[in-house]
């Protein structure tokens, strides 16, 4: 095991009617909240009255500021960052699924920089102190309720770029999964692809001894590969949501990858197709993960073995890894088809044309990855076997 | 799933040479710090001295407590209440086991009281404050150096008690897997059995949805099974050591109790046995979880069958559950076994005696338990199952 330093303060609110706790909770922190969100999704479901009701119980003030897109875009930071500026706001509100907080954790970071809030994504500037942020999660799957991380699109260089730092962790996040009832059956696929993927990144790893890490993360995909089908049948499954929403959190606020190298080249390299198609993370990371898989495992046999055996079930003979592996791999595209996700490029009717830029924009002259760096040409044969 | 708050604030910091960065982790805290410990072991194998190294590099002036005993006594805690009153002290190092830091947090909860501190342990009130303790760890066992709970002793009324407060939990633990190598191998056996009850006692329970968490709870106690005999056979595996240091956390930060009911009758149980005779707690685990198992098990068939399968790794018929279970259980003793641990009472010389007068200190009048009520005939006659 790797030395690690592993510090979730997140306070996890979980369950039925925890959103009526918000204004309560936020009032330990300020009296003026930025209250931020997508679309119309959560004035719909009724979320947005409750949230509103709780605040001004509590007597918090807030100011609100909509229209944050999938794949969320740097110009509404920015308009956040100068919102938040001018009224004065100490403390953030997502409510919403991973696009609202990470849109949140980025105005929080641009609120205390006196630079330009891309500076932190485009890795030339580290943040040292950000406003806290809390959410209400509606969308189970990128994990950011609980996580240090945040993605951001910067639309004039079509550039999608993450940046990692404990003190965006959100403060406290309510979940109830009786919001995710109402989600469309796609994003949720998306999501638990998501929060799968989120777990291959850390579980391939060259790490010799992480024995603990990877058992904690082959049960969580084991639990979201039950509990998926569950949704998928009857889309107001409490009990499977609950277990599909908590995954999403375990999944990504890093106590599945403590202890060891961890890989993320998938999401890299699918958000250069999500940069420039626009299309869901989810889906792409459903069409990039296995072939990441078919073209990778040859560097780490016993990884994905145990890969094949611990998770995927498949119980052939070890003196044939390759079947082992090639059968989980495949195994895995069946169940992200059975929840209606894309496993091909051409599912999305994307073409190759864009296939040497996304490499050369993913990589550029360096590589990505950790079980097995990927140059340029790595990259471009990963796309090309998810044609 | 049943609604949870889940909120471990505890910095783990992790690995070798960690321990060197605890001046400078204090210092964000205060600048004059009980530095609490137990026998001279912590000086025999150099961490007081690198301790003290690194306090005095960051300036943080310290007070010395040694002294604190296995099942860790309310005397000493009183000494250390009036000690950081007199000397104004505002933070708690402890460095040492599970009884080091329970004893730091009863201090802790003291300071900031007026009445008898007892009073959180007998049930008489609930604390709203204490002082932040911080841990350096060298006994992986009790999990106390991320959880809300201590356990303290009253020698006066022989009377052994917990607390459990979220207000408790370390603001920072130092975990370096070196210190263990020079554990006595019984110390080691008797933390590993500790550690694996305070994971029986949330996996065992009647909620029914709780996949993810029953994943997890089997995950960590399999990893705990598999790196133990390593120990046993080199007691300076730092990659074993490191794996169990860890599951000691995981097992008791509650990670894996979210969602459901707990039980926590065979702590319940146990502490009895060494409130009378003074014995190693893990060593009294080793003796009721398994006599626990066999006298509860009737009461949910389908979660021990879980247990003998996806633990212990019992591949028997399902159509014959009880066969499937007790199975599980005699692996579970022989495991045990295998690491030097008893498993009857008769093992430690203790006879019947006071098996009245436990099952009464027990439970008096009520019960205890979750996945089965114990009364005091239950308690009884789990104890004349571990003679």
């Amino acid at each position: 095991m790797e030395n690690f330093v592993f510090h979730n303060y997140t306070k996890t609110i979980f369950g039925k009617g925890m959103e009526d706790t918000v204004g309560k909770e936020i009032k330990a922190y300020a009296d003026k909240v930025l209250l931020h969100y997508g679309g119309g999704s959560i004035k719909k479901s009724g979320l947005y009255d409750r949230v509103v009701k709780s605040l001004k119980a509590a007597d918090v003030e807030f100011v609100e500021l909509g229209g944050v897109q999938p794949n969320p875009r740097l110009k509404l930071v920015y308009e956040g960052i100068e919102l938040c500026k001018k009224e004065n706001i100490g403390f953030i509100l997502a409510v919403g699924g991973g696009s609202v907080i990470d849109s949140s954790k980025a105005i929080a970071l641009g609120v205390k920089y006196s630079g330009d809030v891309w500076d932190f994504y485009a890795g030339k500037a580290q943040a040292t102190e950000a406003l806290p942020v809390a959410t209400v999660l509606t969308i189970p799957a990128a994990g950011s309720e609980s996580s240090p991380s945040s993605v951001i699109t910067n639309d004039d260089i079509k550039i999608k770029s993450g940046y990692t730092s404990n003190i965006t962790r959100p403060v406290f996040s309510i979940l109830n999964p009786e919001y995710c009832f109402t989600l469309p059956k796609n994003q949720a696929a998306n999501g638990i692809c998501d929060m799968m993927v989120h777990i291959f990144e850390r579980y391939f790893t060259n790490t010799e001894n992480a024995d603990l890490t990877d058992r904690l993360c082959e049960a969580t995909l084991k639990s979201i590969m039950y509990n998926a089908p569950k949704i998928m049948k009857n889309m107001s499954d409490y009990d499977a949501w609950a277990e599909i929403m908590w995954a999403s959190s375990v999944a990504h606020n890093d106590i599945l990858g403590v202890g060891r190298k961890q890989d993320w080249a998938s999401h890299a390299i699918e958000h250069e197709i999500s940069a420039i198609y626009d299309i869901a993370h989810g889906a792409g990371l459903a069409i990039i993960s296995p072939a990441w898989m078919k073209y990778a495992y040859k560097d780490n046999v016993p990884m994905f073995t145990q890969f094949a055996r611990n998770v995927m079930g498949v119980e052939g003979s070890f003196k044939h890894p390759d079947e082992l592996i090639l059968t989980a791999i495949s195994r895995l595209e069946s169940f992200y088809k059975s929840i209606g996700l894309p496993t091909r490029l051409s599912d999305l009717d994307i073409g190759e044309e864009n296939i040497e830029l996304m490499a050369e924009k993913c990589v550029g002259d360096g590589c990505c990855g950790g079980l097995k760096k990927l140059y340029k040409q790595d990259v471009v044969e990963i796309y090309k076997l998810a044609k």
